[in-house]
């Protein structure tokens, strides 16, 4: 079982190592950190375990952005600013400190460095793999698995519609995305990799049908949310406990993620550009005074179709637990 | 593994009898046939095979309709009906004769008796379990399963996102619908009952999969409908061998639905209303014409997220393989 990287808030070190000392493979979330957060963090999981674990980076696009619409959901945002008494932040691109972050895990040399985003060229997968690091790259198509094949990967990331977060498609396109099983048949017919699969994987069962899907592992994400370890604010916690539905959207950060729906999502879903990372950026300050203030109205509350069923128990304990179930349910 | 039960043409009484040969479970769709055309087709299927196979009744639901929107659509048709040449339908509401259905399933006794778009109250459900009738219910949410549950049903199907054609679901909301995986998790949750796992299952490993994840069987439907028993039309098999992405519209019949992408769907689904049957009807004859013309882009060209996986194989060939395959990937 591999713990997903939860970018922006969930990730900490401390889940990292209770993933990986659970049995599973750990992940420690690089986006939107420093370098040198991204160093502490990694120093933070190898205190706490001696088993491998992983490095999530996202591969920066540049992805075709319409600044008129950028600029008017800077406007359309100004009513929010009020409400939270902060001010927007600056819509700017960046590349999410690529090339440190790349330089860093080369050094540092964890046991799987994933990508999310994009895949990079085969002269930086060859560069990771020169340094013992097996690396990993998320799709969510065939033809993105073709392409993270071609470059040379050694697993790929399948992740389902049902996935919370950030979609990990290369581009950011309104086709509908495709659900799990269907994709894992789908990704399997376009590549012999090595599949771990993602999105609404939510007990040991869960885990048990996409092994028998043909996936090597499967990833967890939401379900991890709860755990004592993870880093999801008490506002985030709270809304896991409502029954509100989840849905795609770009209103917090310009790309499609599936959260749970709240005011922030039907007031603005729909004028949302498709402008990543820049409304990230633009929308940080709105969460982080949400966040502050504990009004779940006002948060990117990422999670999964199966979100409902997450339970706030230790991590390693559920990664344990699940993995028993999951065998027992498979043969051999 | 059950054959889905494909309204409105792919369904024949061939490929029900086809699939119970083969070592599943047939499944002959009543919705939009005649009371006669499906007592033939309950007859057809019984000189077919001596298995077991089942019955499909769509159940009769009023919506909320908005029939200024309704009657709009109707004259946006207007072009699409000089198009072909035809005259758009009646735009009326009809409870696809299900009392006369109830009672001649009553009477023939098939093994099972299944229900899509909401589940009958218990004194029905009772009726037909007197008959020695098994009683399925189709379902796409968690609160669906709970209703269909207190109704006495033996059984439900459980249709995730990825499903072709109709979504199943006692509403019509633009809720984001459940991937299947997530569903099936779901939905064990909220019941005991056994569980018919449908959609974007497309191979052995696929059959195995929602097995593994706790259902008792899978549902196979649009990767029956490249078989030569189904009654796919021309224009729809040569549509599966593109590669365009499916969507779910209210275009062709005002409730939502899978199919692949077309002209129609793209120059019609932003203006189509929730408007179930009454849009099946108005577009029929546009749809029978351009079918009759073999214009695919004129068609509903129902089709799940992994339809890109049929195979034009015999059915009975096609189940006794994928029952065999996920037999081995499973334990005893």
């Amino acid at each position: 079982m591999v713990g997903a990287p939860l970018a922006g808030g969930a990730s900490t070190p401390e889940l990292a190592a209770a993933v990986s000392e659970g049995g599973g493979l750990g992940f420690i979330a690089a986006g939107y950190k420093t370098v040198d957060e991204v160093r502490r963090a990694i120093e933070q999981v190898r205190v706490r375990t001696r088993r491998p674990f992983g490095v999530n980076l996202f591969f920066p696009t540049k992805l075709k952005m319409d600044a008129a619409a950028l600029a008017e959901y800077g406007a359309r945002l100004a009513g929010e600013a009020e409400r939270y008494g902060v001010k927007c932040g600056k819509a700017s691109w960046s590349d999410d400190g690529w090339g440190g972050k790349l330089e860093l895990v080369e050094r540092k040399r964890p046991a799987v460095v994933s990508f999310t985003f994009g895949c990079p060229d085969r002269a930086v997968v060859t560069r990771l793999q020169n340094s013992g690091i097996a690396v990993w790259c998320t799709v969510t198509s065939a033809t993105e698995a073709t392409i993270a094949t071609s470059a040379g990967v050694d697993a790929l990331v399948v992740q389902g519609a049902e996935a919370g977060g950030h979609q990990g498609s290369f581009d950011d396109t309104d086709a509908a995305p495709v659900g799990l099983l269907a994709l894992l048949q789908l990704v399997r017919k376009a590549t012999h990799l090595p599949l771990i699969a993602a999105g609404g994987i939510a007990n040991g069962q869960g885990v048990a049908s996409v092994i028998a899907a043909g996936a090597s592992a499967a990833q967890i994400g939401t379900c991890l949310m709860l755990t004592p370890e993870a880093g999801t604010s008490t506002p985030h916690r709270a809304a896991f406990a409502n029954d509100a539905p989840t849905a795609l959207t770009r209103a917090f950060s310009g790309r499609r993620a599936r959260g749970i729906v709240n005011r922030f999502m039907r007031d603005h879903d729909v004028a949302a550009p498709r402008a990543y990372p820049q409304v990230h950026y633009l929308t940080a300050p709105l969460r982080a005074a949400a966040r502050a203030a504990e009004d779940a109205d006002g948060i990117n509350l990422w999670a999964g179709q199966a979100y409902s069923l997450a339970e706030p128990v230790p991590a390693a304990e559920l990664v344990a637990r699940w993995g028993a179930r999951a065998r027992a349910a498979l043969p051999r």
